[in-house]
Order: C-alpha cells, then sequence, then structure tokens
C-alpha cells in the first residue's frame, strides 16, 4: 500500500486507528473455544466489528506463535481475510524481526512473499544490513523500532552518546538514509508524549506507528499536539483497550463501541489540526 | 539444561560446536524436494550426520518461518526429534525475539513450552522487560545479542555512551543485573576477535554463543584465545559452512566432515586452554 493510499485512508474515515491483534488463547472469550480455530474466530470477529473505524491491524505474532503451527494458520488465514474483505487496510506484521542480511532476507520473504503483510516491525539493534533486506519490496514497509513503549525503553534507547545524541536518535537519524519516507516508518510509543517534538525535528515526515494509548496509559490528545503532519503522519494502535473490552459473548460489540470511540476522538483531532477539513 | 550438563557434554565430546539449522528452500539438494517435507528430511539427515560432533543445533526461525505453517511444522518436528533422539543437544532457537513484557511473554510460551527448546535469542534494545519474561524457566536459557557478527554491529553497538562505555558494553553491565550465569549467555560474533577481551574483562562467566566462523570469516583460534574460560565458555555455531558443504546427495556425508574438522580444531584448542587434561 502506498503513503498516498494510506493518506486517503485516514482521511475518507476520519480515523487513524490501528486495532492490535494479540489473540491470547488464556483471555479470549471461552465460547470460542468451541470453534475450529478460536483465535482465527475471535480475530475474524474483532475485524468485522472495527474494520468501519480503522485503517490499520497488527496482528501480533508472538500471539500465534504461542499457539505453534495452529497459531501459523490461524495467522495466514487472518491475514489473507483481511486482504481479501478489506483491501484498504493496512496489515503490520508486529513480529520486531532483524537479524544478519541472509536471515533478514528469509524473515521479509517469510512476511511479505508468504503471509503477504504490508509492513513489519523490524528492530534496529544489529544495523543497517539488518534492515535493508526488508526493503525494496513495492507497496511494502519497514516500521523501526525508534522509541518504544515500555519501561525499559529507559535501559538503553535513552542514553545519550558522546555528542549526547540518544539511540533513539542515532536510530533515526541513521535509517533515514536507508530509506525514504514511502517505505519507512518509527515505533514509537505514546507513553513518550512529550519526545514526539523532538522526533519530529529529526523525521518531520516519517509516518509513526504509535502503541501505548490505553491499557499502557499513553495520551491521545498528546501524541496529536506534538506528533501529527499535515498528512496525519500517525497511526495511533490499540490491542487490549479493543480487543478485551468483554470477555463475554458480547466481546465484538465490545470491541466496535471502543474503536468507535477512538475513531470520534481522532476525527475531532483531524480536523483540529487541519488534516481534513 | 543445566549449565554444568552443557560443561559435561563440552568435556566429554571433546567439541563446543553449535551446528546452525538454516534450511533454505532453495538451497538444500534438490532431490529432497520429494520428501514429504523437505526442511524437516534436510535437517534430520543433518543432525544424524553431526551429532557426534556437536553440543549444540541452532535452528534459525526465519528460515522455516519463511515456509508458513510447512515451515512450521519442520522445525516443531526437528526440535522434537533432537529431543528425543539426542536428549544431550543443547537446543537454541534463534529467534532475535524482543517486544513489551505481556508479549515477550508469549514468545517465551511460544519457544520453550510449545516447541521446548533449550534457550532463546533475544534483542536487547526494549531494555529490561523485554528480557526477564524469557527467565525463570527451569534449565531454558537466554541468549542475548551483545556484539553481532555482521558489519551492521558498527551502527550502533559500538557507539560509546557520554562515559565512554559502548552500546554492547552496556547491554552486557545491565543485563547481569537481570540474570544468573546459569541462564544468561550473550552472542558475540567470531569476526570481532579483538573485541572478545573487553568482553571477558565485564562477563568473565557467561557463556558466550559465537557466530561468524566459516561463512562469515571469523577465526576460531581468536575466539579461543581470548574468549575461552576455564569451563570453556563457547558455543561456536557455524551454519553455511556445514550444512551445506555440498548441494549433491553426499550433503550429509560432507557435513559431517565439516564438523569432524571443527570438532578436532576444537578438541586441541580444550587441551591447549587446560579445559580438558
Amino acid at each position: 500500500m502506498t503513503r498516498q493510499e494510506i493518506i486517503g485512508n485516514i482521511k475518507s474515515k476520519g480515523s487513524f486507528l490501528c486495532v492490535g491483534l494479540d489473540p491470547d488463547i488464556k483471555k479470549i472469550p471461552q465460547h470460542l473455544l468451541r470453534e475450529e480455530n478460536p483465535l482465527y474466530s475471535f480475530c475474524k470477529a474483532i475485524v468485522d466489528a472495527t474494520a468501519q473505524y480503522a485503517v490499520a491491524y497488527k496482528p501480533n505474532l508472538a500471539f500465534f506463535e504461542s499457539m505453534g503451527v495452529e497459531g501459523w494458520l490461524a495467522l495466514e488465514d487472518i491475514v489473507k481475510y483481511i486482504n481479501e474483505k478489506y483491501p484498504d487496510q493496512f496489515v503490520i506484521a508486529d513480529a520486531k524481526r532483524g537479524d544478519i542480511g541472509n536471515t533478514s532476507k528469509l524473515y521479509a520473504r517469510a512476511v511479505f512473499e508468504h503471509l503477504n503483510a504490508d509492513a513489519v516491525t523490524v528492530a534496529p539493534y544489529m544495523g543497517e544490513d539488518s534492515v535493508t533486506p526488508f526493503l525494496g519490496y513495492p507497496g511494502k514497509w519497514v516500521v523501526l523500532l525508534a522509541l518504544t513503549s515500555n519501561k525499559g525503553s529507559h535501559d538503553f534507547q535513552l542514553t545519550p552518546d558522546e555528542n549526547g545524541k540518544r539511540l533513539f536518535e542515532n536510530v533515526i537519524l541513521a535509517s533515514q538514509k536507508w530509506a525514504t519516507t514511502d517505505e519507512l516508518m518509527y515505533v514509537v510509543g505514546a507513553t513518550q508524549g512529550c519526545m514526539f517534538e523532538d522526533i519530529r525535528a529529526i523525521a518531520p515526515d516519517n509516518f509513526l506507528l504509535v502503541p501505548g494509548v490505553g491499557a499502557q496509559g499513553g495520551s491521545l490528545e498528546d501524541v496529536a499536539q506534538y506528533g501529527m503532519t499535515k498528512d496525519c503522519g500517525l497511526l495511533v494502535n490499540s490491542s487490549r483497550g479493543i480487543i478485551y473490552a468483554s470477555a463475554g459473548e458480547d466481546f465484538a460489540e465490545a470491541a466496535a463501541r471502543e474503536a468507535s470511540k477512538l475513531r470520534d476522538q481522532m476525527a475531532l483531532l483531524l480536523r483540529r489540526y487541519g488534516v481534513v477539513d
């Protein structure tokens, strides 16, 4: 999916919501355990209930992998389902991959050729040749970890180098040379509200994938105030706050309600900052 | 597997060889494509041919994932096969995982509970709470990326902070507080020969998993000279140099020959540095 298509979808839907698909077999509604593949059934119901409010889905590979082969079947099936039924949805394989070149090339083959996702999250620790094998697929994206939403982001990402540049800034500065804004996004946690200004100073145009709104406590208002660009430039993810809004048989309706609330807030913010009229 | 069991296996076999299982469907011998699951058949033949020379196997998850469900079946089957037929082999899931706590927990469930590997490689970028969910499984290990073997290791890992400490040193120093030497190893590339002294200065007792011998050009002699401890403290990995030693029907014999050569060199080094008499 091209940058222009993503922006077009955001404007027409009045939403920059990404719904995170983290289907934990221990947390999904009990009645789904009777289904042939409960993870798939759960995700499909969530997608059908929220698609009108969202522009992206982010299956978190850990949750599928934890079920082994059955999980991979569910993952392949849900991505296929979204691609076929909702082709305007941007699908991000949240995998945090990254390895030496010949191995990253195989991870790229897995997510782009086999799974057919639009984007993959990549960890930057191993540097340029661990990231570039994911580039060069037309219409596909790398979403590189910059400043994450968790407590551990303070352990290394915020450490300044000899020149006062923090690691996440060095990651952004270096990676700008590897890829254009048409193929590279960054992960920036919503819990890092005040850092969005610093990030926009060095990555003014890249889309940012923003986890951490909801269960992790980040503020959508702050993210929009400091992170939004004229093209929006944001995909804000909510996982647990939407998909586990109810543990009962009404889980899909509850998910729709939460997604709808976020979409309404987002529509206001898109107007406030002049992305839509 | 406990640290003492690993050390015992190294001493009794005169080997600290880890064989990397990187089965690329585009590179394995053509006659195997007739098998029901070519990746599994390839890995099984490699394991049977090399088990007497090795103490560990490192399936690289990218190569299995690139085949989707079929690949995951092959991965599960080969780990099960090794665990059953060669229970003294240490199995490292080379996955380079790492995410926020609730997600790392699921990756841990995938590799330790579902796949039943002994260890998993983890990327440190997201800090403590991305690593600790992999700890606390009795007999299971985290192998944390410190200084990798690829060119991109120079992009961030070698960057000094304000106090002159390089990122890989900060990763080692911080992580020593998270886990004991009975559950934490580090990845240090063989291509970084002269750095082993610096690493041993801050991680004198941790086992190091050392890729980069063979196809990537690292020297086994240098690694042993600067990295070996009284307990050996090393698992040196070779993937391509062993498993693709021949592309013909004799691939298993060729792999055995290369593994045997490395084992002979390793036996000499274990004697030279007094690990065995």
